[in-house]
């Protein structure tokens, strides 16, 4: 029996502005990575997405990112790897208050954005961080890119992992992810993205754009929340899953 | 015997911005409160501040603020009871992650400046304020003004409380301290502070500025450390207590 | 021949979020007041909400507000009145820049939120404001709620003043707004609303819902762009005014 | 007669937190750079920096840094060239406003920090900066670092510029600085800076720690304010260039 972990950022809001659907997108995933205040969120959206989260029997995530909140996290910064422990420990904090005041535990950690992208190849900043989360509680699972410096640092700290795959992206044959500059980094139909994800699922492989195939492990799968098709997309997702035998469960 | 808590707030600086002389000041004080990123702190100068008291075998508090680090909380804002609850869980939640990561715990919650301020008299924030506490960790002991709303919502919730007196301030008849804009708000000699403070632990009273004593519970005593004095006043104080036969200490 | 100014609030958008529907509502408008990235608004969002409104031929207005993103510069916060001129000082500035980056000049400053609800009845915190405007640019015209002390105090510096009335807010016998708190707060028809800002122009009166009628000045106009229905209401008055001979015209 | 102008960066200090001597500095410089609110400073901080420079005959710049007041600007973000326009435009305009507001004009723009070295080599980013300087005001003088792409993109656009040199950094033998991470970048001693300064002012040349002479053009001179021994420094070399003939003087 296959299975796998759907993961999709919430709790993007921030004061009287909103973003996502929080609320359409939480019946089709099985794990909430939530923002911090950081590069977004805000304390009254924090607590009302742990809510909603929780009503949903979605697991939690913290889901910590870049002091950046006009860039939305997105735009990379030399921090260093003590500033990515700090600013990692005390966004996990921040959104636990809110879990134990609703008498829940957080299930994993998953950086965001620019944090999560420079984490994917520099094994200085992921020891920091997966250092972070370990301290904080040895028990969270860390979310990286499959494969990542991220994974392997938590690993080598003796965190649980998960290996996470993205499916309207498409890969390199080095096993990375084609970046976002190229013409062809993203997926464009529905169909192709539900047969590379159950491939990855299935196989543990991805047809690479060079052509070859490359190994890759799918423990959690990325589903943008914040597009106008994305509901349709998770929908149809877990429909594709339920028929070909893939249960959709978080890791708790 | 008779026995009070020092506290001081702590962790003040931020970036490359220092306020006060933590360091200097801990070997004094029983409690810390540090701040949490909201009115003063950042995530680097929390984890520093937090070693630093672990090291000094001083008790540590969260001591969340306003979000507004220009006026360094100091600045009324008219935040609603839901809002404050968000804030204080915030807060409290970020700086655990700190405590935890250290493998500590957290004694107190004092908040900040106008916050604290505005629970003084204000019920339903104070409620709130309280709430935020006992959800996040019942086990953790309210500081707030004696006689305070605060301290009255606390109890009224089920959580251990701490009444706080001031040694630098003058008292009024209804047991409120003499507002800062008026010229006899400050009690200007060592002496008449060390007097007050001790009449207060001791007999429970202190003179009002009218001239009648006030009834006053004096559990545990504010040290303001960012001036210059600090340090020799908070030596004098303890040396005093000694002599007096009154014992420093936290309530954990 | 009567004439009125229709005034908006532009620019609320910051980073990645969206307020707003700018594009559309500036057909229908003569000013804008565009936010500095106090309350709202950021620079790339300022730069192009400048271009839009030059574009539409709409004149332009700084729309200063309180320190407070989170709160959208919606809660009172007590600032003096020196932080009233500096940062009324600041965000005119900042405004400025992008205006003379394209050439242009701008027309007039508006206050934000609650820092315009504070100025209604605080003379101290009005001329504060007054002498900020007027110190950066005495050609400059300061938009304020009709017979408020800010343009009271406008108009004791020197400065060109708008008496700004609402078209969907009901009165009070003294002039004043109805608190958004009361029931009657509101007015709920466009036929109302309507009949109501055409009585103020052409009579000088509103009928307070106290039932007596009350002098009112009305130069300018505050439409709400944020609504679904903003633009039916915005289009429905410009062609209101037209057949009842209101000319729709700014004041630069 | 050789003449250079002394530039120092002032008005860094934020709300209660305080960096810098600003006052004791000013007698010994010709230009200040003000910071403008996004790396350090706050509006009321930049009041009463222009207030002061203008009191001692001091000409002033805006001092733009990147969004990052927890990082003092001094941490790299990979903005894009349009971002770094809009940020520039923005912190000019601001600064503007508290100059204008005092009848004055100002005289130059320095970047901050990671801004000012990013810009070294980047021209893209340069040609946004004096974009953005040359649209709001093309009087303005661009500070930069001497032979750096951004003096290049001002003179490129038609803005006056500066070639600012350093006193207390070695050079390498193309030319820039010795990055600080290296062993040898600071000069340690009082007499070997001021020689050098002095005969990159006389001769345009500066012996690179490679041994060779490199050409470079000392138009403007950096003085830091924030060490204790800078007050020293300065007046020293104040008397050091009155002796060699060279004359301290703004570009206004």
């Amino acid at each position: 029996m296959y299975q796998i972990d759907l993961n999709c950022d919430l709790g993007e809001s921030f004061g009287e502005y909103t973003i996502g659907q929080d609320e359409e997108i939480l019946p089709f995933i099985t794990s909430a990575n939530i923002a911090c205040g950081f590069h977004a969120g805000d304390p009254s959206v924090m607590k009302k997405t742990v809510q909603l989260a929780l009503k949903n029997k979605v697991r939690i995530g913290a889901h910590p990112g870049l002091p950046d909140l006009v860039g939305f996290g997105r735009r990379h910064m030399t921090i260093t790897p003590q500033e990515a422990y700090d600013i990692v420990v005390y966004q996990i904090g921040a959104l636990s208050g809110f879990i134990k005041a609703e008498g829940e535990r957080m299930q994993h950690v998953k950086p965001h954005g620019a944090l999560y992208n420079m984490a994917v190849m520099n094994r200085a900043l992921s020891e920091a961080i997966a250092e972070a989360v370990y301290h904080v509680d040895p028990q969270l699972i860390l979310f990286g890119l499959a494969g990542s410096e991220l994974v392997k640092a938590g690993e080598r700290i003796g965190l649980k992992t998960a290996n996470e795959v993205f499916s309207d992206r498409t890969y390199q044959e080095d096993g990375t992810l084609t970046p976002r500059t190229h013409t062809n980094a993203l997926i464009h139909t529905f169909e192709d993205s539900v047969s590379q994800v159950i491939r990855m699922i299935k196989e543990g492989k991805v047809r690479s754009i060079q052509g070859s195939d490359v190994a890759v492990k799918a423990e959690t799968i990325c589903i943008h929340g914040d597009r106008p098709e994305a509901l349709h997309f998770a929908k149809n997702l877990r429909e594709a899953f339920l028929s070909e035998g893939i249960k959709s469960k978080a890791f708790l």
